[in-house]
């Protein structure tokens, strides 16, 4: 629903990237140096090797982008995680709604609560939260890797509002990035 | 003052990490993989090629990980700005106190004020602070990197504490660590 793009407010972005390239793409053409390691992380967080699938990695990326109210993010990660998980954008919109009730793992609603104890702050992530997801079945690379995610998008979503980025024209865009996305990877065409 | 070791609390780390190693250093070797793209984004964005000075940039990473309380990072970029700074230990203790009101630039002030708002959140970072630190001679490049090392903090600092890691046994260890980083560099020694 809140995924879309929202027209009403264009943001004059706070230094001078291309117009032509929305979000953190602009960012990302800006400055190559910083671009390289940021991609190469993105890329081994949310599509190298683990037990955890595409498709749940990139959902954790877009409730935590969700919960930072962060547009670009928000709505370019739901629609990857669309396109790489059983229940495509059915089940993507419904976690980002509210994961609690989505038809997914009690094992990634656990996660997702961790993941939603980092965003507000590292130091709120309790043994609790630990303690359940491991009961759910999660093994410690599993609670690394979504601590690690969701710190990253708490970074990705200051990069792209702190600098005022722009959105796209067309929410068609993010399907359309999603593709290339799940096809060739963050790497392979960044 | 607080950036000492407060060795009041000790934290369990949710994880097995190596006793040995505290804070961030033990999550790098638990997970080379994440580990390789983490340091080389701190190396680009700390020590690279920058108008802004490596001392300067390290101030930013220490105002936004104590704005974080995140005694590790705070401790650590404290030290590490301390031993690349003009006034050292001194100027980068008062920075950390009240930068308002420390000995360095109305440029860096200006800076500093817009990292601690991307560090709240990315959308407080407004035009009027950017217009600010452009009065006082701020690049863009500069704004966009002050930006992203804030950004960046707020991950590093909730991957820290998000996954409850320790601190190191005495405070030496962080300036032993500033030598070997003011030395030879995040990547060298990684």
């Amino acid at each position: 629903m809140a995924s879309s793009v929202d027209s009403g407010e264009v943001p004059v972005p706070h230094i001078k990237v291309d117009p032509g390239l929305p979000g953190i793409i602009g960012l990302f053409e800006y400055r190559p140096e910083t671009a390289k390691p940021l991609l190469e992380l993105t890329e081994v967080l949310l599509r190298g090797p683990s037990t955890l699938t595409r498709g749940e990695r990139e959902l954790i990326a877009a409730v935590v982008s969700r919960g930072n109210e962060c547009v670009f993010c928000a709505s370019a990660h739901e629609a990857f995680a669309a396109a790489q998980l059983d229940g495509g954008e059915s089940t993507a919109a419904q976690v980002a709604d509210d994961f609690e009730n989505a038809p997914i793992s009690g094992k990634l609603k656990a996660l997702l609560r961790i993941a939603a104890l980092t965003r507000k702050d590292g130091r709120s992530v309790d043994e609790a939260s630990v303690e359940a997801a491991k009961a759910e079945g999660a093994s410690e690379v599993e609670i690394h890797d979504t601590v690690l995610i969701a710190a990253a998008f708490s970074m990705f979503n200051r990069y792209v509002d702190g600098l005022a980025t722009e959105l796209p024209d067309s929410p068609a865009a993010y399907t359309e990035r999603a593709r290339q996305v799940a096809e060739y990877g963050y790497v392979g065409r960044g």
